[in-house]
């Protein structure tokens, strides 16, 4: 869906939006790029939470709009995680209603998480894109629409190398090494560690033999929501950094699995650039990094880095204002912080 | 904990029971192995379920002892799934309420599935048991005792090449099936046809192009209950029949990390017998014949089938009862049906 151009004054604005599981973010941009607005709330799983999810989006949009004429928005793109979730009658209901109280008269565009990573990380308007945080997700990309995805199925079925499999196979080490009696390393230690934490004291009946360590730890895992396993993840980047041989094949086997979803999306022949997204696909991250090298070895076309999913969400908006304003310069100005 | 045997009368019996997640079986046996009751209940997690659980247990315990005197019962071993239960104080006085109820003057020992399941394979004191059904866990049994377990670790973070693995792994295969907008082979054709069960309708309202079909798929299992993905295992069997390349791998590796399991609870140098109890571990199981060409060819010392618990817990009875009494032709009049 193209976004919806209201009635244009001289001094018009763009709104780009990221609604996340874990924030939620509005800029409002110049025509030039120059962000005149900000505004960030928590998130919310629009699918299972949708007046949550919604009622963030309703405070970001007020927070960046503050002071602003709404009637000077020519043009709203917002990303949502997880696609379908505005396929959804009571989704939608409930982030018509918030929209309707901002004043902007025009109609935000909808879209896919996936196409703001891919526009935060190019101009290019077809190429590929991962995004790998808690989840992992990848897309192709053609006239800047999502016309295909691969994973992003979800903890319990995918999301094969994100945050939730790095936990997952923290925990999956940490018991292989008490089911061996082995003493544990630095992964397995700052996983012990991170079960003890002091909002989960250790039962003072049950003995410390190995035995009912082992007991305990299942037990500890076993009855926690299963999407908690993610907290784990920076226990595998730590244990890496100290050369661990757990943690550095389990970083390996996320960078394959991630390098194996992207190869999927993508035909082979492809040579448009590939725009990598997420905290865990990130630079500072050892995944991140054995990745590239995946990619950069494995791919053809340039491996790019998107950082700010709502600069991308601006970028669509400017794009779809006025193409002759979605210069270079305008994206750089979008991505200032 | 060693049965407590009580004052023995001339017509003295033993009682054996297996308290599994899917059914509660007791076994009421003469001295010199003959069944004389039996009684079958619904199953229950003890862990989460302790009253429900220990309801089951009444109720098979009643029926089997229908027009026995209960003061005829001098040993009494009960097998629980999931070996930590019965530590827990809560699960503990539930099943010590109802057994007070039977009438029984002597007291159960309640041990490990396990130990139940190898005593079912073999009256050898010393050797490994598996156990394959939803769940997978082997053990390293000395002395009839369990010593060791490697895996049996539930199915968030292990259970690998149990029947939930196999779901999952039918569930995963048939969404990269759809992610490749490749047409459904017979797994995928029946995980799919599993899916639109009469009891989860087709939303009328979505539409059929691949597109929604994948995200109707990714969204109706991860919205039912995780354990359901187990009632996915039949649909690998049947495509392994067929020969679907993707059945066939995945029942390849549940065999191999079946193998696994139970090479690492084993010495190296070990020749005792390895039991394979469960449906996954079955002769009748396309996995259970893998695993027995790896076992066979991987490992040393006999490899036996274990298939009726209650008659491997009879058993235990019967030798803590009169060690002379646990005779071969005892252990073949308590395995008949």
């Amino acid at each position: 869906m193209e976004p919806q151009l209201a009635q244009r004054p001289a001094d018009w604005l763009v709104l780009g939006g990221d609604v996340g599981g874990t924030s939620t973010r509005i800029l409002v941009a110049a025509g030039d790029g120059t962000p005149v607005g900000r505004g960030v709330a928590g998130g919310g799983n629009p699918v299972s939470h949708p007046d949550t999810a919604a009622a963030a989006l309703g405070q970001a949009l007020t927070a960046a709009l503050a002071g602003i004429d709404p009637l000077r928005v020519c043009a709203a793109v917002v990303g949502v995680a997880g696609g379908s979730a505005l396929s959804r009658p009571e989704v939608r209901a409930a982030f018509d209603r918030v929209w309707s109280e901002t004043g902007v008269s025009c109609a935000p565009a909808y879209v896919s998480d996936l196409e703001i990573a891919f526009a935060a990380g190019t101009a290019d308007p077809d190429g590929t894109v991962l995004i790998a945080g808690t989840g992992a997700v990848a897309g192709a990309i053609e006239g800047r629409r999502l016309v295909r995805t691969v994973d992003g199925h979800g903890w319990l079925l995918g999301d094969d190398g994100s945050g939730f499999w790095l936990g997952r196979e923290a925990a999956r080490a940490t018991l292989r090494t008490l089911d061996a009696g082995e003493p544990p390393g630095p992964l397995a230690s700052s996983v012990l560690r991170a079960l003890d934490a002091p909002d989960e004291p250790r039962p003072s009946a049950q003995p410390t033999d190995p035995y009912w360590e082992r007991v305990r730890v299942i037990d500890s895992l076993n009855s926690r929501p299963p999407v908690r396993l993610a907290e784990l993840a920076p226990s595998v980047t730590a244990a890496f950094t100290v050369g661990d041989p757990q943690a550095v094949l389990i970083v390996d086997e996320a960078a394959q699995l991630l390098f194996e979803t992207v190869r999927r999306v993508r035909r082979s022949d492809e040579r448009t650039p590939i725009v990598l997204a997420g905290s865990v696909a990130s630079t500072d991250s050892p995944v991140g990094v054995a990745l590239r090298t995946l990619v950069t070895e494995g791919l053809s076309g340039p491996t790019l880095s998107a950082r700010d999913g709502v600069a991308g969400a601006g970028w669509l908006a400017l794009t779809a204002a006025e193409a002759n304003s979605a210069t270079e310069e305008a994206r750089n100005r979008l991505s200032s912080v």
